[in-house]
C-alpha cells in the first residue's frame, strides 16, 4: 500500500471545533498537508500545526483555490454547504462533506449529490474506496448506528428503539451563543428535540434499515437493498446537553425477539474485524474510554425485565470518530490508504 | 396553625452533604433548633448554622441524646439507619428516615418498621399527618414518581416505562471515593446499575402501583389496595453520573393508550394543588430550574412516533426534594405545620 | 427603625447576572418591590421573583418610569451607565450606580456627579445616610480594600503591594462571546490585564488612599483628608479567569514595616464591629466560604521571609457582595434602614 | 543518533496519575518498553497501552524485577522513594526519581544520593548525559525556574520574587481524600501552602542559585558553584489549586535593577536553543496553550509601576513537562539519544 506526502487538502469552515480537529489529525498525518483553511471571521489569520511543523493560513472561502488541492473537506453549516461542495466537486478535488446535506436522498438535495458515499466504514466500506464524494455521518447518528446494527442485521429488534444520548458542548459549535456560555453550561444539564424531533432521528433511521437490510456481508459488501421503510426499526432520539467538552454517550434500550445470554458476544463478534470499534466484555463505557481517539465503545447488557431487552451503551468523540476522525478514514479510504492512517487508537 | 419555636430535632449521620443541607435548612426553619448531629468521622466538631446564629455540636451516635429531641432524621447509609431508628423510636422520638431501609416493605423490615409512612406528600397525604416514622423516598423515585403517577391514575400507561436519569455527584456521598474525584469525573459522564439492577427500581415499581391505584384522592385521600404486582408498570431505569455537584434530570418515555393532545395539561391539572410541583408549558426544564429549591419541575410532550408515547422530563435537587428539603416537608406534615416551612420556593 | 413595603425599586440593565442577582436579593427584601428591570435585547420578557411571588417586567430603557421609583439601581455597562444616572437623577429617584463611571473622580465625571459618595461601608460610612446618588465599588476593589485597609490605616505597608485575584465567569458578563464559552473556558485558566493595566487599579489606589488616611474611625466618621498620591500603596494588581461561576478569591503579599504576631488579630479587631467581614483565625479562605453570602472572608498569615511581610486572602462573591448585594446594602443604609435587610449571611 | 528498541522500563508507583501518563508516553516511544508497573492497590491488574500494542502488568513492588530492566522511573510518594531508588541502583538500573527525596541536599539524603543529577534540562544539561541517578524536578519549580532563570542570569533581579500559581488537581495525586472530590473542588478555588511555606520553595531558591549562578553557559556548561545562600533570590510562593484537571499557571513578579522594554525579547534569547520552550510576544500564555504537551510557555510583560519590575506568566502541563513527561526527556538525555523522543511538541 502506498503512502506518500502526495495528498493536498484543504479544509472549508476550518476554524471551528470540527475544523481545527481535522488540523490536528491532518497535521500528524503521513500523507497529507493542509494547504488551507477557510474562515469568514477569521480569514487573514493561520492555525499553528501540531508538532510545531508551520501552520495552515486562513482564507476566506471565496479565495480558497479549491482546485488546487486533492481533497476538500467541507466543516461548513448544514445548509450552507452543499453550494461550496459542489464547487469543489467542479474543480476536480474529492470531497468530504461533514455537514448533514448529503447525508440522506432528501428533497433539495440535487441529483449529483445523491451519488455520496455514506462514510460510515463498520457499517459497510461498499462505495468508499475511489469515492470522490463522501457524505460523513453525524455524530449521533456514528454512536447510535454502531450500537444498533448489530441487532438490526440478526433480526434481533422487536420494538422502538429508545435512545437518550448526551454530548458535550463542542457539538454545538464555536459561535458565541448565550446559552453555550459557561456560566450557563457548567452544573446544568438539559434535554433538547425532544419528542423525537431531532434532524439526525432520519439519517439514523434510513441507513439503520439501509445497512441494517444486508446482514453478514460486513466488513467490505455491497449493500443491495435499501431497507424498505416498513421495516425500519422505530428510533426515539431524545439528546442532552452535557457540561463537559467532548464525548457523546448514548444509552439505547433495544426490545428483543428473544431473549441473549451474554449479548455482549454477538456485538462483539460482529465488530471483530474492526479496529476502531472496541465491544466491553459485560461493561459499558464511560466517556473516558473514547474521548481522544477515533474509537467507538460499546457495552451491551441484558436488560431485567418480563419483555426481553438488551441495554446499548456507546461512547466517542464527538469531533473524533464523531467528525473529523471518521472523516480522515473516510479519506483514507477513498484514496486507498491504510484505513488508520493518522488516527488515535 | 400553630407555629412555636417548640420543636428540637436532632440528626443522625449529619456530616455527610444530605446532613449539612438538613442544617441548613433547619437553620432557616422558623420552627425547630437543631440540638445535635451525629458523626463517626467528625464527632468533636461542630456544623455552622447559616445566618451566623450558632453552631450544632457534632457527637457519636452512642453519645447523642435521642430522647431530648422531637425529632430525629436519620441520614445513616442504607443498611445501618435500621437499628438507630429502632432506638430513636424507643426514645419517644418521631423519626423521619431518609435511607432506604424502610421505603419498601422488604424481607428484613420487621413489624414496627412496616407501619413506616412513605412520605411522598404529592403522590398522597394519608397518615403523614401525626405520623411518628416516616420513609423518605428517594431522590430518583421521587423524581420519576412525579412524573410518572399522571399517567397511572389515567390508565394511560401502555407498555415499558423507560427512564434514564443523570445524577450530581453529591447523590454519591461525601466518603473519599476515587471514583468521585474531580480528576476522574470532570469531563466523564456513565451510565451505573445497568440492565435495571439499581435499587430504587423496586421502590419505584412498589410505590407507583401502590399510589396508582387510587385515581383522583389526591391531596388526601387512604390508599386502600397495594398495586397488584401484574399491574404495575414496568420501568427500566438507567442512572448515569454527571460532572455537576447538584441536581436530578429524568428523562421518562411513557408508551400510552391513546394520543393526548398537549399532555402537559393533564399533568398540570393532576399537580395544581401542589405547591412543589412546577409544570411547564410545552417546554422541559433543565436542572437550573430545580437546583436550590425545593420543587420538582417538570414537562411533558408528546413523542413522534407511530405508537403513541409521551416524553416526561423532571428535574429536581437531589439534596433538597430529593432528600433533607422532603424530609422536612414530611415533617412539617406530622407535625401538622405549614407544609413548606422552612423550604425555598 | 421603619421597615415598611414602600420603597419602589427599578433597575437598569436588569437581565445581566447583576440585574439577575438584583431582582431575586430585592425579591426577598422585605421593603421593596421591584417595578420594571430594563434590558435593550429582552423588553417584553419578565424576570420571576423568587418564591414564586410574581415578575419583574422587562422592558426598554426609554419607556423605563424612572420617576416612579424611589430607588434605580443602574447594571449598565461602564460608559454606558452615566447618561441614565443623569436622567434618574433628573427624574428625583436615588440612584445606585454599579458601573464604574462615578467611582473615581476622572476626566469625564460631571459636577454632578463627583457628588457621588463611594459605597463600601466597611470602609467608613461617612455620607452614605440619606445618600442620593451612591458609586458602587467594583468587585475587586471590594476584595483588595478589605484587605488592605487594615494594614493602611496602621501604618504596616512598607512596600508594593502584590495582589493575584481570580475570578469566576459572571464577573465578565452575560453577553455572548466566543471566549467565554465553556468550551473555552473549563479546564483552562488565564491572567488578563497583565503589567497593571487594569481599570481597577485606579479605584483601589485611590480609595485605599482616601479611606486610609483616616485611622480608627471606622466605623462612621468623615474622611477628611483624600490620600496624597504620594503616600499611596503602591498595588500591583493581576486578575485571572477562574472555570468557576462566582466568586472572586484575593491573594495579596503585603510587605509591612515591623513584624506582626498573629496578624490575624489585627484584621479582627478592625473589623470587630462588621456583620459582612469574617477574619478566620490563622487559616484562610477558599470561595465555598463566601459564595451566596454577602461576606468578605479575610485570612492573614505571616509570610516566611527575611524582610517582614503578611499575605492576605480575601474571598466574597462577585455578583454579591462585589455587585448586587453591596448595592441593596448601600440602599437599606441611605434609607436608613437595617443595613442587612435582604441580604443572605 | 542510535535508537533501537533496545531499553526496556520499570515503573515504581505506577498507576498514579503521573505513573499513568508516563505508561502513556513510553507506550508511544520509539525505543522503550516497559515491562511492569508497581503499585500496592491494583497489582495484579494490568495498565492498557496507547494504540492497543498490549498492556503493562503490574506487580507489587517487592516483586518487581528491579534488575531486569534498564531504567527505573520511581513515581512512589516524597519520603517513600528513596528506599527503592536504592535498591534499583543495587541492581544496577539506571533511575530517575520523579519524587523530592533526592532534589536538595537535605538532611537525610544519603552520600550515593548526593551525585543525583538535577534533571531540568532547560536550566542546564551538565551532567545529564550518561546520567545513572537523575532526581527530576517538582512542577511548581519546573514552572517558576523556567520564568526565572533568564532574570537571575542576567542580574536582573532586585527583591524578593513573588510568584502565585495554581494547579490542576492532578498534581495533588490520586488517592481518595474528602477535599479532592468533585463536589469540594468544582466551582472552588484556594490557596494553601501559605505563609511560603510549601516544600518547593526550597528546592526553587536552591537551584535558582545554583544554576542563576552560571550565566550564559546554557545549553550544556558544568555548574561549578553552588549558588551561596545569600545571593540567591527571595521568593514568596504561594500555591493555589484549581479545578481544572491538569496544568499549571504561574504568575510571578519580579522586581528588576532597570527598566527592561520589551522584556520577552531577552527571554526568547535565553531560550532560542529549547525546542520545549515558547516565549509568545508582548502575551502571556492561558493553560491551554501547554497541556497535553511537554512545553513550558512563557509570557513576560513590563508592569506599570514607580520601581521597574516583569510580570512573568508561566503555563506547563503538570503531569507532562512538570513529571512525566520531564522524566522521559531526562531518560533520553542519559541514553544519548535523540531529547524529544515521545514527547508531544
Amino acid at each position: 500500500m502506498a503512502m506518500h506526502n502526495n495528498a493536498v487538502a484543504g479544509i472549508l469552515g476550518g476554524t471551528g471545533y470540527t475544523g481545527r480537529e481535522l488540523v490536528k489529525l491532518l497535521g500528524g498525518h503521513p500523507g497529507v498537508r493542509v494547504a488551507w483553511a477557510t474562515s469568514r471571521s477569521e480569514a487573514g489569520s493561520s492555525l499553528p500545526v501540531a508538532g510545531g511543523s508551520g501552520s495552515v493560513p486562513v482564507v476566506s472561502a471565496e479565495s480558497a483555490e479549491l482546485g488546487s488541492v486533492d481533497v476538500v473537506f467541507s466543516c461548513l453549516p448544514h445548509g450552507e454547504s452543499l453550494p461550496w461542495v459542489e464547487r469543489a466537486r467542479e474543480a476536480g478535488a474529492r470531497v468530504v462533506d461533514l455537514s448533514a446535506d448529503l447525508r440522506v436522498p432528501a428533497a433539495g438535495v440535487p441529483e449529483w449529490g445523491r451519488g455520496a458515499v455514506y462514510g460510515f466504514p463498520e457499517g459497510g466500506r461498499a462505495g468508499l474506496a475511489g469515492a470522490e464524494l463522501v457524505a460523513n455521518p453525524g455524530c449521533y447518528p456514528t454512536a447510535v448506528l454502531t450500537g444498533l446494527l448489530p441487532a438490526v442485521r440478526e433480526g434481533l429488534v422487536a420494538g422502538p428503539v429508545i435512545v437518550n444520548a448526551a454530548s458535550g458542548v463542542t457539538g454545538a459549535g464555536r459561535n458565541p451563543r448565550r446559552e453555550l456560555l459557561f456560566a450557563e453550561v457548567a452544573e446544568d444539564f438539559r434535554a433538547y428535540g425532544v419528542g423525537n424531533t431531532h434532524r439526525h432521528v432520519a439519517e439514523m433511521r434510513h441507513h439503520a434499515g439501509r445497512l441494517g437490510g444486508i446482514p453478514s456481508t460486513l466488513p467490505g459488501g455491497e449493500p443491495s437493498l435499501p431497507g424498505a421503510e416498513g421495516s425500519v426499526p422505530e428510533i426515539v432520539f431524545t439528546p442532552h446537553l452535557l457540561p463537559v467538552k467532548r464525548g457523546i454517550l448514548a444509552t439505547m434500550h433495544i426490545p428483543v425477539t428473544r431473549p441473549v445470554d451474554e449479548p455482549w458476544r454477538l456485538w462483539a463478534k460482529h465488530y471483530e474485524a474492526e479496529r476502531f470499534v472496541v465491544v466491553l466484555e459485560n461493561e459499558v463505557p464511560s466517556l473516558f474510554m473514547a474521548v481522544g481517539t477515533n474509537r467507538v465503545v460499546v457495552g451491551v447488557v441484558p436488560v431485567r425485565t418480563r419483555t426481553p431487552a438488551v441495554q446499548v451503551v456507546v461512547a466517542l468523540d464527538n469531533l473524533i470518530k464523531g467528525a473529523a476522525g471518521q472523516a480522515v478514514q473516510n479519506m483514507n479510504l477513498a484514496l486507498g490508504w491504510d484505513e488508520g492512517a493518522g488516527l488515535p487508537c
